[in-house]
């Protein structure tokens, strides 16, 4: 079920038998010379719809940009300060808790979020602890960030169909689950070198400088449609597993 | 051209020859028995995409969840504070600025919105004005708001097709154009009364008294899937013709 | 009445009978060769001092710096940002609703103040939305934001004596009002060209470039102390119908 | 000389001579049975005219709302936020350095405000501290802050006329210069007691529970216009020699 | 008793018999060429833990970084802004209160800290206020603040040890305290000129081109462990006497 | 070297030759029945001094309050939010890169820290990327966490001492560490039961019901002086290897 093509009082009703709520959570970057600037954002969109159609649950809007300060080197890359991020989280779980959700499931696309989406969390649950027992009026949350790419099945197909070549940026794994979800946009570019090149980096300049075609240890160039078919079913039957023990 | 359908080195090329992007900006929001929570936001991404699709102009992300407080009385309705959008709009274009974009197309889905965005750019060109001539290092940019419905073909099709009815807030029109984009998404619901009451409002509360469905002076159980199509493409042409001006 | 030449009991007998304020909202910027700074802070101001001598309404402070961040290319303008004007609006407004004020009336002198002022009521009423009905221990608020010049006996004055020459930034009808106010402030200074430019702008070196003396689309040498009493009088009649439907 | 009463051209000459602005900065809130309201506001404003006419520096708008939360408790009081006015200070002298004005002379009418203006100044000069030298692009700036009471010739003339009856809130000499500044507000109330009782505070129930009819330690029964006149002029002296000793 | 040195229970022992703690504040920044860099943290902490051991009265932990812009332009120095000041001590009390904590006394190293902490003092008590009676959920605190050199005790030892070599900056005094603590630190260099210059400042700039080696009418070399073991003594006999009083 | 006992000569001297600061980050809050509320602050300065004392790096103050609102429910616990902590970090970060400190090497000793603290990187990082190369006149800066136990030389230590014993909070490591730093704070009290439970938590009032004293799967009444003199000696040795890569 998705927020964006319901009514209001389709919503009253799911929310009569359920208070979870899926909410992709993306960025808005670079992902190198044949990978799509909305990867971090497609993929969870996807995923969490292949979830919501499946068994119900209602899936929210996707937070499209995202902590990507690193990428903003790259033509096309944008970002959201962590703060920005702190203030646009707490918008709009307020909103949803307001209606009577209760359990946020942050579907994440972007390993450069899960700090700061950890840290709003603390910033949230924190405004029922300051406000103390007393001066609580609202039940407690619980929010959950789970990555796409962390449950046994996805990781089962990317170590088999990729192992070295899928990197940890620009993974030819998401850049397979975009080609996928949008065969137009499907990308034949040479990679050079092919693997590209691992490390660590600090800021924007930093990282253009450590690699140079924004890849980090990836070789996308082996992406496909049909793997990344494969990717979603898998992503979608793990996150389902997972949703399953947090809904409790 | 779609920023999240690109890979950096298009947006690199593409900055060669434009400065300009658009912005879908919609809300989160009700939209009465049967219309679409998301309307606000599918509407100016569905037109923006037509209108990238014919004239090649990059189009970004959409900000999803706008200013929407008064429809927080209704399940499923979500908002981002004044002061939220602020920092995000600064944070998106700050991004954009360092790869060259400078013309900022705001194509927007919903009224609410429409004071907050220009109170953005007040904010965003005060950063420039602030620091002086000496203190700029970078270029003036230039923003425009648009909404998707304020054009002379989309106009003659509301009022040919729903003249009075067309009312305010979950119009025919908006929900056609949903429609259009979704139709799997068409509910049939009737409407009680067929006009939906007129007249202003403040906070979520006293929006919710004055407006029992969510609608304001609309009948949107009027709105199909073929007027839907008319609407984009006259949307899309209305707006060709207005960033032809903006574009310079 | 007004607010800062009353007492504090004087106010408490005010707030037995009514729950409306006016609160002039200004500028400090620049009003070409003949125009006074502070013109669109004193325009409110004196007009608000006649509807609250004539009809007993209490009149609060002037907001006397607005969003102009456009004009400070020009010496002697200032600036608040809209992030800044929202905090102030909204601790003026917190501190007025706890002694019962509920119906805040913005006479308002400046355009560049309207959208901000809008989100600034968002982000009002936002705060009990979002706290929803359980959550909320204050009354609602009304706000409403009223131009000055926006109504038609001063339109008919403006129109009559200055036509085409009233222009839209430093116009001969706010230059008048204030020559009205301050007698002793009055300018002689020749306009070259007579009618300045018209046009759009962006931030303060955009603004000066293309309005090279402030004005835009004026001849304000014809601004008189004659006419400016009968705008005064026009516009505190025009306010006065207005704020009876406010009142309701 | 009035910014608000100057063109900006006016200020623009004014600068080619000296860098000085006098910023009144007063409070809106209870002044006991037979004060102002705007009292705070009203006398550094009058004051800071004087001193205006008679040496020709440039007097700038009056920031009328000040950090008077203890106040809150009576009808009327209006406060913001010390972080509000971080804020506000922050862009009134942002866009008065733009022009050139680099020594500004806060003239203060309220206890209540010396603190945070004194935080504002260390956060106004930390901007240029937290730069560094090379980061820096902009002249230090000199703030100053004087309250309006504390030159000899004020003090002798409130010691001579008032001596214990002083006190120090609701004092008759403040409440004097307003009856000076505006006789038509002259309010005849009977004190009960006569003399306020004296004392510390922290908020606003804690204030009004100590202080029930507002006053602190005096009797302003004994405010005249006579004296308020007095007062204004030594006031106007006092302050020009400690200018003099601030413009160098 | 100190809060680091206890456990939560001690703590819930400590709160049924008192509301107050001690906050020593203080701050991080050059004391001229023989003071420590954490003078003001080390001297109000020192003499914390003397009145906790003496009194019982529970000690909190160091702000030990403050307002200390001016100071930036020697190395090691290190200042938060004002505005972030007030969001500190806003969270640590906000902590407290809700264990009981209602009186708060603030034990400050560092003149330059004391217009923001009494900001801060405006800014909590405001949140009650602004609040309103009926709005308020938790009991009114009460802050005080004292700086350690202001009692008799002090005083006296800081005339009869330095005289006219105690200055403002560096003061033999302070830095006797903290050798008397960290006796490992004493530094033996020569001061050149022995009495470093007096004046005022702005930011760090204008600071370190008015005092070259960091003093303010100093000379530290007179400083020894002895007279800080005096000072110490009399300190912590100084604050328990006013805190008897803030105790009431 | 630690930053607090030097002069600002002492710190020039030493950026000569490094550019490397270590930052103690701890926490107070809860550590169950015997376990100190100083502990997560504790542990870390002790460590970091060792690290100083041996190796000549610098040790800056210690950032002793953290992200700790699920402790909030048991008395003495203090938190900051972590939209504060991100405005105090960048504050800290941004003296230091004034004298020219580059390497920023952070001495965790609270899990809840990580999440904030790496968002907190996020935002100095960005603050360079947004600014665009040309925009920047800082140097970059590196900055990286680091939890004081996560070596294998502490590790094994745990291991052996403690192996099941050892949980996730209030563990009896850190309590040793911190009973060998104050040996006069060691408290003996029985735990009941044994071992504590362990499981998830969010905010405030969920951690109490979850956990009743505080510890998460621990026995700290296990811990002792002694291997706390063990495990300092380990934990400094093993962060003087990860630094010495971090230094490069």
């Amino acid at each position: 079920m998705q927020l964006h093509l319901s009514t209001w009082q389709e919503v009253e009703a799911y929310l009569a038998n359920s208070k979870t709520i899926i909410i992709p959570v993306g960025s808005t970057e670079q992902h190198g010379p044949n990978g799509l600037i909305g990867t971090d954002a497609i993929c969870p969109e996807v995923i969490a719809k292949g979830v919501g159609d499946e068994t119900g649950i209602m899936v929210g809007p996707t937070l499209n940009v995202g902590i990507a300060q690193h990428h903003l080197g790259f033509a096309g890359s944008m970002a959201i300060r962590p703060s920005t991020m702190i203030q646009v989280v707490k918008d709009w779980t307020d909103s949803l808790r307001l209606h009577g959700f209760e359990k946020f499931y942050f579907l994440n696309g972007h390993g450069g979020n899960i700090a700061t989406l950890m840290a709003c969390f603390a910033e949230l649950h924190g405004e029922r602890s300051f406000a103390g027992a007393a001066g609580s009026n609202r039940p407690g949350i619980q929010c959950k960030l789970r990555n796409w790419w962390q449950g046994p099945k996805v990781n089962a197909i990317s170590k088999k169909e990729y192992g070295a070549a899928e990197g940890s940026h620009a993974t030819p794994s998401e850049v397979s689950v975009t080609y996928a979800a949008y065969p137009e946009a499907v990308k034949d570019v040479p990679m050079e070198p092919e693997l590209a090149p691992r490390g660590g980096f600090t800021d924007a300049e930093d990282y253009r400088r450590t690699f140079p075609d924004g890849r980090i240890g990836s070789n996308p160039a082996l992406a496909s449609v049909e793997v990344g078919h494969q990717l979603i079913k898998a992503a979608v039957a793990d996150t389902i597993d997972d949703l399953n023990q947090f809904k409790g």
